[in-house]
């Protein structure tokens, strides 16, 4: 009997090529197929960070999503449109596993912080040998880059997605020691906004596409707010302990 | 005039040495002088993890932690006695700088996710061109080791420390989607008390030492607290998202 592939989590960091583990790295180069999310006509991020170490006898397995925007014209749902696309995905890479190929799934920044890896595990990872690298991820990138030591000793640090309702991010920003908040693009003026009424606005750095080579960092309030990117974050960081 | 040499904070993953990144790799191979924390007759983990990367010609650099417990006899106070240390080591890594040497500065993990490197930072980086290489952080290595995805869609990730007290991981943890608990040790007890209290137990996931050779995954009921090690962490995934 054919033993079945190995499906590969495979974290390949913030951006900068280089910010691969060796271990990712490795696991990449040795896969027969390797799988990436991609918006339609966009190449990909991740495609991107990994692109030059691709050889000639890998196959790719581009996994296109089906939409790029959470709100959808009746009767379509968002949620049901994009469990089937990740049920349809499931299905593309386990013919590659029942192949006995094992699948190298690249995904940006780590694989399991918000990554859409996430829906190919749960769906997979019961039936088929399941190993995750993880990998640098964006809030770390961007920390680097903005040269902001992110927590100091017992701070605790709150990571929350610009996507949240103004009240739930002033509730849950007013109680942090430190914050990263992510997916900012569209939602970035309601950050804004929500930072200057708790008077967090002058602790706040932004950047985007930390690490990447197109990174841009700007002062909060010099940012447009119409050409925030989806890639874009905000770090509060901790105050800075004296010790 | 003889050229500084550059701070080079390099993040070298959460212990399995082919966690480190390619850039952080590459740095340290370049770099005169490695710098690593290390508590007194110790190795260190960071050293641990890129030992077999080192070259003769490199100058190693010790900062060797004069204490290792917070609590000291009056009159010492734990802060004065760190403070003075990082001040202390801060001018030996300063004398290699102004000599024109780079000194990579190596660090378990990320370099400014509760690094000691932050506090050679906010020392040196203001008179010395400073570069931080961020790592992948342990909780992203529990969390894969765990096979535990973290964070899904829009949930909030609270990152604690073990540390605080009772009162404050409750309010934190009764408010969080998803958790991660670090720095337990001592602190396992306590936590574990709380998670329990809160309903959370059966969510719970924890690990020693993830990705490290001597690596262990223990149901939470079944942790000795009495062994419990400070690099152990608990981690509440976020709930599974069904899409």
């Amino acid at each position: 009997m054919q033993a079945r592939g190995r499906l590969l989590g495979l974290g390949v960091g913030p951006g900068d090529p280089e910010l691969i583990t060796v271990k990712a790295l490795r696991l990449l180069r040795e896969a027969p197929v390797v799988a990436y999310f991609v918006a339609k006509g966009k190449r990909g991020n991740a495609f991107g960070i990994i692109e030059a170490h691709l050889q000639d006898a890998q196959t790719l397995l581009p996994l296109v999503y089906p939409v790029t925007t959470e709100v959808l014209p009746a009767p379509l749902s968002y949620e049901q449109v994009i469990s089937d696309f990740y049920d349809q995905a499931s299905l593309e890479v386990a013919t590659h596993l029942d192949a006995g190929r094992d699948v190298a799934v690249i995904c940006e920044g780590d694989p399991f912080f918000y990554g859409s890896y996430m829906y190919l595990h749960d769906r997979l990872a019961e039936r088929y040998e399941a190993q995750v690298i993880p990998g640098v991820c964006s809030m770390l990138g961007g920390a680097s880059v903005l040269g902001a030591p992110l927590v100091y000793r017992n701070q605790s640090l709150s990571v929350l997605s610009g996507v949240l309702p103004a009240e739930e991010l002033k509730r849950r920003l007013a109680d942090a020691d430190a914050a990263v908040i992510m997916k900012l693009g569209r939602n970035f003026p309601k950050v804004r906004d929500v930072l200057a009424e708790l008077g967090m606005a002058e602790r706040a750095l932004y950047v985007e596409r930390a690490t990447m080579a197109n990174q841009k960092i700007v002062a909060l309030d010099a940012v447009d707010p119409q050409s925030s990117p989806y890639f874009s974050l905000i770090i509060v960081p901790g105050e800075r302990w004296q010790g």
